[in-house]
């Protein structure tokens, strides 16, 4: 089975993958620029639904351009190759800095599924975001539903 | 002028909009989410790239499929609508935690160029980094070139 694809099905999973200690890692552990990336990418979906979701509720003026790009942004992180940030041994049993469980990798093929929902709704939200507000507000749910898809299962809650 | 755009051309630039605190800003600062979506973009980068390299160099066995992945993470990450993480105010001359050198919203069309060149080599490198390896060789430096041509007039040195 492939872990990088260039198709629109995200593989954020397994990691038969070694991790690899790249630019950027100052840490003493082997997994911390890993485990950096995920949560990097996990920042920038927070970012960019965090305007959408501002916009969505009246806290924020909807732009139609700021709008779309946010949800194109989010598009495009769904889509992209993670299979290198999250080496198996990077859980929150193995190691600090981390609230990903071990259930990640004990179930990947049901992290599949849950990419797969995200990058679906994100690609749904990015072909309407920009178009008005009612739009938008109809495609974020889902979004958000497939955030919580894979946090509620495989994520700690923060300690 | 659009600071949001869908097309290729990325514009990491202005900060004509607002800083927004969206969720994962636990900070003092009103720019703290900005800086931290912005330099999640740079980890990201270096994670992708730092495979590459660690490929190029012979330090890492070359996956054609690894180096697409990778190398198509870039081409995204270049084209994402970055905008709104660099509001006005939120340079090194006002702000901690961030190198952003103030020089940045004071050139602004040159950072546009500057992101134009990354865009384009992160695409040519991501067409060519699972043909094999000496495409990647060929195509990796002019990647890495573009980081430096903003890095270097725009970033502060590290203290």
């Amino acid at each position: 089975m492939s872990l990088f694809k260039k198709s629109a099905i995200p593989v954020i999973g397994l990691a038969l993958v070694a991790s690899i200690a790249v630019a950027g890692s100052h840490g003493a552990g082997p997994h911390d620029a890993a485990i950096k990336a995920r949560q990097s990418q996990m920042k920038l979906y927070a970012f960019n639904l965090g305007m959408l979701g501002a916009m969505a509720k009246g806290e924020m003026e909807y732009n139609a351009e700021t709008a779309a790009g946010a949800a194109e942004n989010l598009a495009k992180l769904s889509t992209m190759s993670m299979a290198a940030a999250w080496p198996q041994g990077s859980d929150n049993s193995a190691v600090d800095g981390t609230r990903a469980l071990p259930a990640i990798w004990e179930k990947y093929p049901d992290i599949v599924e849950k990419s797969k929902a995200m990058s679906e709704a994100a690609a749904t939200l990015a072909d309407v975001a920009g178009t008005d507000l009612d739009a938008l507000r109809g495609a974020i749910g889902d979004v958000g539903k497939a955030c919580g898809g894979c946090h509620k299962p495989y994520r700690a809650e923060e300690s």
